[in-house]
């Protein structure tokens, strides 16, 4: 597998909390006209020295009086200070473990020297203190599976920990055992952060129904997708959970639409840079909802760097591309399909009743083959939980 | 009041909807390699001429085998056609009103004039086509205030929509009268959609509460700012509802962003494009949730045009934008906040028992003063309602 930089999470160690950092210790500082140079004795990037504008120290004074001590936001308003001000004292305390502001007003700032190395921003931070996520095809997810135990995941918060771990790094995890009863996915849902609400429900049964407003809803193949692309924000973590499974055919696809990403810049970098600039449009419509939103079917983030994939044909509304890009927008989803549909990419799994998978609905698209309504029961229950709720309960788990 | 062009829409007409079209007449069409040029006698932007790729046609096909008649999804698999594609066959039909296209596997595909011409994608129809919307200010809001009485809103569609209209286009909606009850609120907001649960519940009581993990939960200023920047999606509409204005001070205040970046991008423009492409890290920290996301003040479409202001200095962790960016970031951050502050932006409202504002959160910035809470109670109960959903509502109401 392939370790990439995530771009969903700020940094690691720049959490704002006041835990101890790991290492930092400042051997001196050097005033400079607006900014202040500390030379390190030790950092956690191993840096010789970085550069702090005393505005930027400023505004970050965690004092009672600066950063509200109970909320932790910050009572300063710092974007109202004097561009000028400058510190008229600057000393380091405590062996290097701390830096002492005196400002022209009286005010003081201590700034433990472990903070400080830990919120560096000079240079290129941001990209270095990113989580990693690991892409997969068929052959590398089935080597080494996200399977996890349902009894383990409901009691033990080690193993809830894995599980997020797993939907963080690889966008999906696997739980075997879940009771085949209606609630029980919205249980296991619920141990990581209340349900994303959408307009089919809080949670949903995936069975053939009569009058469907959904092709989800019938009996009919779905093609590896992303659910409700037409929404400004489509749902974050997607939880389904196998009830009945006694009709022929109806299994189970998951391709990582990130590995997908990625082969296409490599192969056809024209067409991935197509396809992070052209929004397109998507669109549900029934008789009580008509949810439209444009996005582009791969969107990065401000470094570059991945941050989801929308794809969804048969919720796209005709595309709007000007006249001259047309032809290349559809060459670029061609290809992009093609990539998608790779037999190399697609994990095919059938679900028994008491499986259960949870994948990240816009990194992992996931269809499933036609099967016979006549032949026997399918039925699934599914719901949602926003990635933000998702991460933040990793990152308490982490801090355990 | 200014018109603009809106941002979080897709075309007004191009709705993927069978709903007959207002205007589109055919008067000729002839073949080319790739694309057939249909010549208007009838366009409702008053074209002559407009391009239509065979692909493009192909695709869009909407006879019951290529879209599903019960859940306009679209069946055929419009990415594996081959691009190559082109008609047999295009004639004219119904006086114009038609054209039938035939395919070399036989399939016939009939598109209603009207149809074609509003989903014309030759020259910039994205814009042409995008909803407007006004901004405000203090004495222009002031002038045309945007209140609705609650029985009216609570009975009558054309109220409702009137009000999701002052929503859509200014960002703002007053409701007067609503009964100073808890759940009233909700009552309102579920007149338009599900509510958006968030980590603060799927409610919530802004009041002064002992051991706050908000400073909204505080008697303190709470200077004008998004409500949970920190999400990947921040809120869409917010409700917030007056129950007890007993204490003196705790006056809301309310500032149109969408202006507050016009004047930026008017005044200093490499401020506003610094504030559009530097994310900044906010954070919600607090014993069981530590919620963190980074996105730039001001977003902009794909086209250029405001798309939201996420504004909010107490929950934005220390800046991580390189040192060499960083004095230019504290700059432009300064300027946006001037503006902002300016008294001539900022509408002023004594929300009194019963008074409702509805605002769109990633547009209207709102705030409250100080207030003394031994003086007297001060009680709001809030909920939220994505913009999906609210501007979804709007739509079927139009279709009436």
């Amino acid at each position: 597998m392939q370790a990439q930089r995530a771009m969903d999470d700020m940094t690691a160690a720049a959490d704002g909390t006041d835990r101890p950092a790991k290492a930092g210790r400042i051997a001196d500082v050097t005033r400079a006209a607006d900014h202040l140079r500390v030379a390190w004795a030790a950092h956690p990037l191993d840096r010789a020295a970085s550069r702090f504008h005393y505005l930027w120290l400023r505004a970050n004074c965690r004092c009672a009086a600066c950063l509200h001590p109970q909320t932790w936001e910050r009572t300063i308003d710092s974007y109202a200070l004097d561009p000028s001000i400058a510190p008229l004292g600057a000393a380091v305390e405590a062996e290097g473990r701390a830096l002492r502001l005196t400002w022209p007003d009286g005010h003081e700032t201590l700034i433990e020297a472990g903070w400080l190395a830990a919120h560096d921003y000079d240079g290129d931070v941001r990209r270095a203190r990113k989580r990693s996520f690991r892409t997969w095809d068929a052959a590398t997810l089935s080597a080494d599976r996200p399977d996890h135990g349902w009894e383990a995941v409901m009691r033990d918060d080690g193993s809830l920990r894995a599980m997020l771990t797993d939907l963080r790094e690889r966008g999906l995890a696997i739980v075997r055992g879940v009771p085949p009863q209606d609630g029980e996915v919205a249980r296991v849902a619920r141990r990581i952060a209340f349900l994303r609400e959408t307009n089919f429900g809080v949670g949903f049964q995936v069975e053939n129904k009569p009058d469907p407003n959904n092709v989800a809803y019938t009996a009919l193949e779905l093609k590896a997708h992303t659910d409700l692309p037409n929404r400004e924000m489509p749902p974050g973590i997607q939880f389904l959970h196998c009830h009945r499974a006694d009709a022929e055919g109806g299994e189970s696809l998951l391709v990582d639409g990130f590995r997908a990403a990625e082969r296409l810049r490599a192969e056809a970098p024209e067409a991935f840079e197509i396809l992070t600039r052209t929004p397109l449009p998507f669109r549900f419509l029934d008789e009580v909802w008509d949810i439209r939103w444009r996005a582009p079917t791969i969107q990065l983030d401000a470094d570059g760097d991945l941050q989801e994939v929308r794809y969804h044909d048969a919720l796209t509304a005709p595309l709007d591309a000007p006249f001259e890009e047309m032809a290349a927008l559809y060459d670029a989803l061609r290809r992009f399909t093609a990539i998608l549909r790779d037999p190399a990419m697609e994990l095919r799994l059938r679900l028994e009743p008491g499986d259960l998978i949870a994948f990240h609905n816009r990194r992992v698209l996931h269809g499933r083959g036609a099967f016979d309504p006549n032949a026997g029961l399918r039925k699934l229950e599914g719901c949602y939980v926003d990635c933000d709720d998702a991460w933040a309960r990793l990152r308490i788990l982490e801090r355990a």
